[in-house]
Order: C-alpha cells, then structure tokens, then sequence
C-alpha cells in the first residue's frame, strides 16, 4: 500500500503532468509553485475563450472557486467538461461553499454538470455540500464542525457515496473516501492553518498527482494530502520558530525536496 | 493609552474577527497572510454577486482599489453599503488616487456613497481627495508631496473633520487623526518601502483591529500602524541586510509573532 | 560594451522609471517586487478606462499575456497604442503563445497593433510567433524546442528582422538580437525554471532598464538578463540547497542587492 504511495511521488516527477487551473487570485501563486515543487507543470488560465483548448493539451484540470465571478463560473464549466470528454480527472474545490448564495449556486452546478475525479474541502465546506447542517465562518471550517475524525469519516464517505466522486476533508486529521475505503492521514501541523491557501495548494498537489496517475484518484489525493502534510511538519521543525514567513517559504522547500522514502519514511496512516 | 494599543493585539487573536476583503490582485495574498499573521482571519471576494452575502458575515470590509475595475468597483460600493447597514467598520485604501481619472472618481465616489471608519493613503494620495494640490507618481508618494510632518498633520486633520472617518497617512512618519485627536508614530523603517504592497498590508491591519474594535476605529488604526512599524524594524534587524526577500519573509515573521509587551516596548508615537 | 550594462544598473536606480504592467495574477507579486528590486517602481494598472492615463504617466509599459481575458486584452492594445504615441518602450511578453487560439491571435494582434520595442519569450513561444514549427506544452517551453542555441539565434534575428523588435529568447542560454547584433547570454541556473514567473519577471526587467534607457533596447534586455541569469546564480549558491522557496526569497535578495560590478564580475556573455 505504501508502496503505491512512494511510487506516486517518483511518477509525477517523471511525467511532469501539465495541470490546468481555474483558480482564484489570492493563491494562485502558492498553488503554481507547489505545483512545480512536486513536479508537475502548473497552466493557469480562465478565459471561457480559451478553457476548451487548454484543458485539451492538461492531464488534470483543477477547478477552485475561491474568488469565483460570472466570467469564470462558465469558464469553470466548459474546462471541466471538456476535460470529462477526454478522460482527463477533474479536482473541485468549493471554497467557500455555504457562505454565500452565489457560492453554494455554483458549487452545486459544478457537481451537477462536471463529472468530479476529486472533491477536496475542509469539513464545513463537505458538509454543506451533504446537505447536513454546516456552520460556516469565511472559507475557514468553523469552529462548531470541527468536532471528530468518526464524523468527517461518516460525512466524506456519504458524500462520496452520493457524488460518486472521490472525497478529500481535510483538518487535524484528513480523510479521503471513494464510498468504499476511507484512508485517515495524521500527519500535518497546525502551522499550516497560518497560511492562506494550504487548502488550495493541497487541491493543486491532489490535481499533479491525478495527471500522473489518473485510474488511480484515491491514491492521488492520499499521496497529495501526505506530502502536504508532512512537508507542514519538516517545515515546522526547520523554521516554525520564526514565524509565518519562515514557514511558508519552508513548506515550499519542503515539498520540492520531497522523494517517496521521506513520505514512506514518515506517513502516519490508517484505514478506516 | 499605551494600553489600549497593548489590548487591541490580544483582542484581535481572541476574537479572530473575519475581514471582507475587496482589494488587488498584486499584493492580495501578502494581505491575507499579515490578516492571519495578526491574528484575524481573511475572506476575498469580489463579485457583485456575492458582496452583500459575504460583507454581512464579516466583521470588517477593506476597500483598496489597485486594480479597480467596471466589475469590482460596483462590489465595493455594494458590500460597502451593506456594512454600513449593519454597522461593520469599513476601511478604504484609495490607491493610486490622483494617478488616473478612473481613479479619482471611484475614490470619490466611495466616499460619498459608504461611510467609510478609516481611510489610510499616502500623502500624495490623501492630498489628493483633500482637494490639496498633489503631485503623484504612480501609486507611491511624490518626492515632492514627501514634506515634512507638520503637512501631514494638518492634511490629516483637514480630511478627518471633511470626511467625517479617521485619517491615517502613512509614511517615514505615520499620523493618524479623527479630526480632534491626532497621534503620531514613528516607529518604521525604509526598507518597507522596497516591498510592494505594504500600504496595503497597512490596511488590512486596519481592518483587522476594526474587526476587533469597532468602536474605536482611531486606536484601531494607531495599533495597526504600530505593528507594521515595529515588524518592520524587527525583520530589517533579523534580515533585511540579506535584501527584499528575506526581509518579505521576515515581515510576516515578526507580525506573526507580535504581543503586546514587543507593542509596547517597541512603541515610538505622541499626540501632536 | 560592459560599461553600457554597468552604467544601466546604476542609471536603473537614480531614474526610478514607472513601468506600468498589463500582467497575469499568477505572477503580478513576484513582478512588482522584482521591479522594485532593480530599483525602478511599478504601476499594475488594467482597466481599459484608465489604460492610456496610467501608460501617460508611465516610463515603459509591460503586456504580458499570462491570463489574458476579453477585459484586459483591449487594455493591453490601448495602453500600447498610448505609450507608442509618446514614444515610451513596450515590452510584450506573449505568455503561451501556440497554446491556445485565443493566445496566437492575440499575440499576432498586439504585434500588429502596436509598436513593441522588445518581446522576450521562451524558444517555443517565439517559434510559434516567427511562423516556424513549435512544439507547445502549456506555459513552458516543449523540450522538443530546446534544441541548440544555434537554432535560438536563427530563431532571434529572425523574427528581429520580421518584427522590427528587439527579440530575446530566455532558456539555458538567453539570447537577444536586434536583427543585425545578437548577444548569447550563459549566466542563469536551471533553478530558476523550478518558479513559477521567471519568464514574467525576466519581462518587467526588460521594461525596468527600457524606461531607464529607452533610446538602448538592446541594452536594457541585455542587462536585465544579465541581472536574472547573475540573480539565479547567487540565490542557487546561498540556498539552492534548501529548496525553491527558499531560493525564491534569494532571488529578490539577489536582484536588491545587485550593483554594476557584481554585474560586470559575473558577466559571461559574447555576440554571435
């Protein structure tokens, strides 16, 4: 099992994936360099003009509404299926989703009209989106859904169930379920929280390894949420002493250092 | 006094009041970062769509039009409007006035259309909506506007008593009025001004002790200023002898490590 | 003819042009600190109503079309069309040329519409423009194009001679013509290729030294490749080590802290 794992992170670096993103402006840098970082070739592009050619040319196509308008709700759409017409997996992130109308609107559609590979949120957003009560504070979980991993297990494999998508939550603990397996990942820092766009850039790693391995979109957003995850610890252990900036320029490091026998080395995983 | 400046950096992690961000997309993940570096946390959202929902969730809305444009400057006045019904404070950064007509007149017409808790600008900028002469060069302060603090002073107090918000201009000395009280901080250092965005990130602190305070938009603005002038001696101390880069990183460093013992300590203002 | 570069870099910092940038949101951050870096000052300004009064005011304009949409591309024209006017420089910078049809013709349009006084690119993007086979894979260059750097200086004087611009052709080896002279510049480290928005930066340098020297575009883009290739050196030796982030913060370090004589002692360029 790990060794799937260690593979993945050797494979994207060898198939350099070109991922496709539709992504808000506030860490669309964080989530091209990350995406350089594991090793795949990051193409953002937004335009409903040019969304059919350019997820024609990706492996992985990632949508994420974090600063969603009416000219990229379209553009979303149309990259999303022209990608399920070739094959090509499909990563949503529905930041936001339950804080506004036009969020919760969009999200839906997305869901209904793109055939998702991954669905990646943190556990407000997933809960929303199940239809269950969420709280909903910004594009952060709120406080009263942080409650504990059997909820989000529950919640990520109903949504999976009812999506038919992959499901990704992530928090202290991240949860991955495609409705049969659920896979739990203990590793992570709290620092990471500091940052804006950690959850972005989990969905752009989630997009490079789907591009690598797109018949395998469970073990995609498992080896995503790992290397995220423990390159949150060894950049808390190197430079979380000195602060926010530190931090996030080690996280980069981190990342692009990252090789499958450093996440073997220190995955903390189960099945659930 | 030195108190309440003290206070205000504990409330703002206590309450972590969510700011409602409108603003540009060159420095907007800089004023997310220092908005969680401070303790508060941010929400960017710009479309029309969506500015009543998002504004009526927040506790703070930032309105800073780098990169206005047709679709964002309705947005603005919309979640604007909407804070003020609910009487959210509301912090505008009219960057670049005097720099386009486009400018000028959206600058005008926020402030006569939302009632606006702390307008922070340069001097040339803050001249400029005074209805003083100015020279502009761009969205940074003219050489020649760059006088001496007694112009300050009296430009700040000027636009407070028109405006009716509080005033801050910042520069080599920052001066921040209502009208009737005016404070001046000294604290700072040049090299702040090698990085893009940091009048920016100003606001954003702004909006994040408007969030916590709402009813005292003076020290909120005094304490935000404080701050960005303490983090910035203490990252060119720790870096800024290797350059802009890391002194970028260690900017946020220090903001994410302030308390109000570093505040107080390090504190250089008087009331002129 | 290494005075001319030196003597560029002190000039770059006494004159401090504005350089005014039409540009994506991936990279706008990293631009506009780079040019502040080299110690010019930029203005990120893309509303078409403003589009000829920012230009006006402005030393050099930069069109980079990294994200280019149906809002910003009339914008890019108009701000070209102004600066062509009053004869200020017009770096074009046609990100994922051959990607896309709305990027060929958009970059066919700018070349016709307006007068460019430099356009850099990666082999690919120029090959495409120069009417010659180009392989394309998204943003960077297809390594089918990264054949030699006799086909790069075919490649440069070519569509120098076609265009009547000043071609510069970033990759392991930059090289620039004018359609008669033609400089191969071998400074730069393969860790640049790992950031995202070297390309960009590489393009708002060029513009940074134009509005410096507008009457020597050869030079500018010359000594702004001169400046990265050194700058990328410099941050690989203090902190390639570590890993891309942290040799993202050196870069900027890098450029701030560059001066005519680490220019020149590092230099290794020659005319083909």
């Amino acid at each position: 099992m790990r060794e799937i794992y260690m593979g993945l992170v050797e494979q994207v670096r060898v198939k350099k994936p070109l991922v496709h993103h539709i992504t808000n402006y506030v860490t669309v840098n964080d989530c091209a360099n990350i995406t350089l970082d594991i090793g795949a070739s990051p193409i953002m592009a937004d335009a409903l003009e040019e969304a059919e050619d350019i997820a024609g040319i990706a492996s992985a196509v990632v949508l994420n509404m974090g600063t969603l308008n009416e000219r990229t709700i379209p553009a979303m759409i149309t990259a999303g299926r022209a990608a399920n017409e070739t094959g090509v997996p499909v990563v949503f992130d529905p930041v936001g989703a339950g804080a506004s109308k036009l969020r919760n609107e969009t999200a839906v559609r997305i869901l209904q009209e793109v055939k998702i590979s991954v669905l990646r949120g943190n556990i407000s957003e997933i809960r929303f989106l199940a239809g269950l009560h969420a709280e909903t504070k910004g594009v952060d979980a709120a406080e009263a859904d942080l409650q504990n991993i059997e909820d989000a297990i529950s919640v990520a494999k109903t949504m999976a169930v009812r999506s038919g998508c992959v499901v990704a939550i992530t928090g202290a603990v991240d949860v991955v379920s495609d409705g049969r397996r659920c896979v739990c990942i203990e590793n992570g820092h709290s620092m990471l929280s500091n940052l804006t766009g950690t959850g972005c850039m989990c969905s752009s790693l989630i997009g490079s390894f789907c591009g690598a391995a797109p018949e395998a979109p469970l073990e995609a957003a498992v080896t995503a949420l790992l290397s995220m995850g423990i390159a949150g610890e060894l950049a808390f252990e190197r430079a979380g002493h000195n602060g926010n900036g530190s931090f996030h320029a080690a996280l980069h490091d981190a990342v692009s250092k990252l090789d499958g026998e450093i996440l073997v080395g220190r995955a903390r995983l189960y099945e659930a």
